[in-house]
């Protein structure tokens, strides 16, 4: 039997009756959310893990095949849900794991209370000029050539489009070190069924509530991104925030708890 | 269904394939283990939890006869594990802990890897000439008096006795302010469950090998009670600290911290 908790190196911490789950952003890891998470352990109980193949997850457990979808990392989400009993839960994803909790919700909406999607994206490629994704499929093609030709490289360049508010270097840094320190081979993949995947269909399948987060200067998820996911989104809240760049939850967590925290508030939640 | 997690306000933390669980001692919670637990993180998957009636336990889950019986929070011992999928695990219990720790090992052994046993006792009450417990009945039907007279006077009086180290009154204090904010009814059940059984009988009946952690100047679990566990139980280690006191871990962290790297690694379990 595999153990869930291992395999997604599974954090549990804080106190309350209703969970906060939190999943990160390509290339990263629950770490990222250092500056978030732990705001909450007061009032709920605070579910922390890092998909397979990044941060301290089993990496002997990962199979190209099968993540290749991100449907696989949305089951693993409702099996760590379900090894730790779980329901009626806050799930807040950052980019692509906002993707992986919108079809974890379809699946098992029991599970979920509210989703709170940091910088959402259902597809990132343009189809001009019905869709805005922000990335034109040569471009990409040409990121994905470089991650082949030089990963460090690709890394330096990706780090700083994501993370912007370039005053504070250390940032990108971080966001750069992610990056290096996942296995090349397993970031590869994960970039391109984050960035191939086209989920724009599961939208208007969701029930469960859910709150955006729309950064400014974003490059990864823009604005016309943000608007559509909420056009889609039956029962959906859409936020701007003062953020800018791709990482609010890095670069402004401030920010980002008192609008999650707002939100949380206005549907009942918290006090 | 009940949610153990919560339950036990169970906590996860660290990153390794083999789980270290930590269980408190009498009128104590999980905080007591914060000197000595993060230690273990770094190669170790770390189990945090209290028993229903302390700490963030649940505590409406409380229920007076279940837990007039040590076997019933060996249940719950197990449940957590059970509930983590928990195989082959260090079980580190402090005080009436370690005595759950080896009822709980009894009744599902596949479940455990090593005891350490952080001054455990049988039986606290003498049978002279032939059982040194450390207290005469008389004496301790005077403190349960005292505790329902006098709750703070009770709690007062035992928190120095069984801390000791006077030159730091903040360990007492600290002692005392989590016997004080046990509930009065549900401390003084634990207390009589704590120290009215009798669990000699089970020593010889244990599998899994231990380490007995014995301080030195123990007025609860006296050198005579270490060396009877000892005597009695199969496959056991004993090491006399230079800890003196009833609660090493908090009195003598990195002492205690020390003494159970160097059993690990003596058994292999770690470099």
């Amino acid at each position: 039997m595999i153990d869930i908790m291992r395999r997604n190196h599974v954090q549990v911490s804080g106190n309350g009756p209703q969970t906060i789950m939190f999943g990160a952003g390509f290339g990263c890891d629950q770490k990222m959310w250092r500056y978030v998470a732990p705001h909450f352990e007061e009032n709920y109980q605070v579910v922390l893990f890092d998909s397979v193949g990044m941060g301290n997850s089993d990496v002997t457990l990962y199979d190209a095949k099968k993540y290749s979808k991100l449907d696989s990392y949305a089951k693993d989400v409702l099996e760590i849900m379900e090894a730790l009993n779980l329901n009626n839960t806050i799930f807040v994803g950052h980019s692509v794991s906002s993707m992986i909790g919108i079809l974890a919700s379809i699946k098992e909406p029991e599970r979920f209370s509210h989703l709170v999607l940091v910088g959402p994206s259902p597809c990132y490629i343009n189809e001009l000029p019905d869709y805005v994704g922000g990335f034109d499929k040569e471009a990409l093609e040409g990121l994905f050539d470089l991650m082949d030709k030089n990963y460090i490289g690709w890394a330096n360049y990706l780090a700083p489009v994501v993370m912007k508010n370039v005053d504070r270097p250390e940032l990108t840094k971080e966001l750069e070190d992610s990056f290096c320190s996942t296995d090349p081979v397993i970031a590869r993949n994960f970039a391109k069924t984050t960035f191939f995947s086209d989920n724009r269909k599961d939208l208007p399948r969701v029930t469960v509530p859910s709150l955006i987060l729309q950064c400014k200067d974003d490059s990864v998820a823009p604005i016309e991104v943000g608007e559509y996911v909420h056009r889609h989104l039956p029962n959906s809240s859409l936020m701007y925030m003062e953020a800018t760049g791709h990482s609010p939850h890095m670069s402004h967590p401030e920010e980002t708890i008192e609008l999650i925290e707002q939100y949380l508030q206005r549907n009942g939640l918290t006090k």
